[in-house]
């Protein structure tokens, strides 16, 4: 195992009243205590805080805080410590440069978790847990990133793989016993645990929709012709929105999509940048251009302004942008302008003329009311995405194409039963399902595995 | 003294692999157990760390850390609590708002170091300190925080102030006795002392002009006629502090005017944004503009094409921006493609015309050299502002107005004693003297002045 001693800035980049920069490795010690002369490192109980300067030769660099963490108990598991300086980024700069020639390397993106989990004290989904933790912009993928760190999938999975793996074992015991024809394995039994199985998978499987909502948000297209009202739409949206953001000092984002906040989940606004100031939308950007709006939608919002003569138009655009899985919300807007009756046969020709389930809500000038009619259709669309039978939701394409290979497995062993294929087969196929179920903890794993998974970390965790 | 307990994000902004949020005040500990159930904290050690999950109320909020500082050996004194979380700014704000409603209030700006110096932890010039070691961006701005951080100014100043305590309670025994006509203060000890108060004073007032170099930086306005060579010199420049800036990952600024750092001291290019682009620039902006970028410079750095047929445009350039307290260099560009005698002459022709002291740098299409000796030239400005008498800078405006009250209630003690003026005069500029010097350490202050001071820091420090 390789313990060379890593070093870098675990806190945001830029200014801030504390700086946290983290060291693990064999040598976390010495190579501080080579920078901290006031006391003996060594002789400090492990979860200790220790007041000092930090110093480079003579040169005192800052006045810091050190945490001691002890191995085996600290976050890599490994003997680290944490240096709290004043956040200046350039006196983080100096810090690092000063561990350097002590003897530390910078560490590589995602390397202390790695080693976390090299070491044992995570296993790899709650690797990927703590960036999708860290990650986090919303309470829907909190909570879903705390509980896979808590370790929820590992142990949604465990049951399944315990299982297996007794199956497994006897069934190689037949292979052993391969010329006495007998069967170990009760293969009622063994369909019996494959049908719950499946259950489990497919269940895991599908929340990975639900999952994919909460950690990616749920795109959202809104499309109407020329002064169908979207500016208002939009600025009323994203008004409150702007103030939810700009209420706790401390949420930055950078973004080229608008992003609403709805009950805890993320909508994302496809292409609204700047949308707001071109009201000629569709003619400037074609039936072409929002076509390909839809395309990466999972909702689309339609407005069509309810005073007018003729929804011919709007009705071949709505057609021309369905698709079987695309959410439709039709908005009548500016029915302040008509009369009840108009607005109502608005709702019959829309009902009339499209096929495709649609819901259909009203938005006048007075709209608080009709806004959050808006939101609630789409906060909807979120709720029913979730699956009732587990509490556990899978947000991660990784551990989504794993469920899908080892389902893949499950299935070919439940063939090789029912057609009685050979005992080889069934116990390649069972090992198979084990293998793909064992790369989600990281039981089974590779170099380039965890290469992908740890690169996309930031430096410093 | 309100002891209230108030709660802060002290990490920068933004997502990083750890945020730390801190609580201080008499109820920091009760008021993080609500959310921490696993550990009773008042049982814990001061300076000891503590693993388990922040909870607002059965949910689960994240992973954290909590340090645990009990008074009064905490940055404020009082209790404190820091809570390491996984750097997610939403994680963050959920952390507040649980704190908020278990009882702790948002810090106001600088309220941590605010109480830190109201309960005697630290004097008010290394509350200053704390902010400006926060914001030192180089090598010289670090160094001089560090040292005002350690107490610094306070000790130079201290010493002056006993002494002078001593003669003030003799001068007011005088005033007590003041129809014996008795003299108890030594009239030439005191005058000795003042010289000697003079001289450290002038040396303190004279090193802000370094101070403020370091602090602010040196402001250098480059001038020159279209096509003399400009743009090639800011990508010289700036080519090279680039890299620099980018050597390290964790340097980021958001800066108008472009900074150069040369020997740890920044120098900030005036208003060169986008010039780089516009290559005839005093047509552009004329000699009202250049005038107006010269009058905020410490440097001109101007640029004469060494090929021009006349240099009476130049010269009269340079005469119109010349002031008294302005360094000026002549580059004379272009050098390569004219013959040495004609660039010899080029300097005698500038020397004989501009009576003001300059330096004169020719430059060629070969450049690194050149580029060397400009940096040399703009560096010796800066070295040759530090003071000898002094390794104290004063770099705060408020200490630099302070020393110079307090000079100038010296000088009146002086005019007082050589004129014989009455004693109760002399007693008022004695005490005028003194507390000047004692706002500095914030030994006398009041509301506004801290008002001023804290109000500059960030939330959270």
């Amino acid at each position: 195992m390789n313990n060379d001693t890593i070093c870098a800035l675990a806190t945001a980049n830029g200014i801030g009243a504390l700086g946290i920069i983290r060291v693990s490795g064999n040598d976390a010690l010495p190579i501080v205590q080579k920078s901290f002369p006031g006391k003996k490192l060594e002789k400090q109980k492990s979860h200790t805080i220790h007041y000092g300067y930090f110093m480079d030769g003579e040169e005192a660099i800052d006045e810091v805080m050190l945490s001691i963490f002890l191995a085996p108990k600290s976050f890599t598991t490994e003997n680290s410590v944490e240096i709290a300086f004043h956040g200046s980024p350039h006196i983080g700069k100096r810090i690092l440069e000063t561990l350097i020639k002590n003897g530390a390397r910078m560490a590589k993106a995602g390397e202390f978790t790695l080693r976390a989990f090299i070491n044992g004290r995570i296993d790899l989904s709650q690797a990927e847990a703590i960036a999708d933790v860290i990650a986090s912009e919303n309470e829907a993928s909190r909570k879903v990133a705390i509980n896979q760190l808590k370790g929820g999938i590992t142990n949604e999975i465990s049951f399944l793989r315990t299982d297996l793996l007794n199956f497994v074992s006897l069934i190689e015991l037949e292979l052993d016993f391969a010329e006495e024809d007998v069967e170990f394995a009760d293969r009622t039994a063994l369909s019996g645990l494959l049908d719950k199985i499946e259950i489990k998978l497919n269940s895991l499987i599908e929340s990975f929709q639900y999952g994919n909502a909460i950690k990616n948000g749920t795109a959202v297209a809104i499309i109407g012709k020329p002064n169908a009202g979207k500016s208002t739409l939009l600025n009323a949206l994203l008004k409150e929105e702007r103030a939810i953001v700009s209420n706790i000092a401390g949420t930055t984002r950078d973004t080229i999509e608008e992003v609403l906040h709805i009950k805890g989940n993320a909508f994302r606004l496809i292409d609204t940048a700047g949308l707001r100031d071109t009201v000629d939308e569709i003619e400037a950007i074609g039936v072409k251009k929002a076509k390909e709006k839809v395309e990466n939608a999972n909702i689309l919002v339609y407005l069509a302004d309810a005073a007018t003569e003729s929804f011919s138009e709007d009705i071949e655009m709505i057609q021309s942008l369905l698709r079987e899985d695309l959410k439709l919300i039709i908005c009548a807007t500016k029915i302040d302008e008509v009369t009840p009756t108009k607005y109502e046969n608005v709702e019959d020709i829309f009902r009339n003329a499209i096929s495709h389930e649609f819901d259909f809500i009203k938005i006048s000038a007075v709209e608080n009311q009709n806004i959050q009619d808006l939101k609630n259709e789409l906060s909807s669309y979120v709720e029913h995405l979730k699956t009732e039978e587990s509490n556990v939701v899978i947000t991660n394409q990784r551990h989504f194409e794993a469920l899908r290979k080892s389902l893949d497995a499950v299935h070919q062993v439940k063939e090789a039963i029912t057609f009685r294929i050979s005992t080889e087969l069934l116990a390649y196929e069972l090992r198979n399902a084990l293998e793909h179920l064992g790369t989600i903890s990281g039981e089974v794993t590779n170099d380039e595995i965890l290469g992908n998974i740890f690169s996309k970390f930031c430096i410093g965790k």
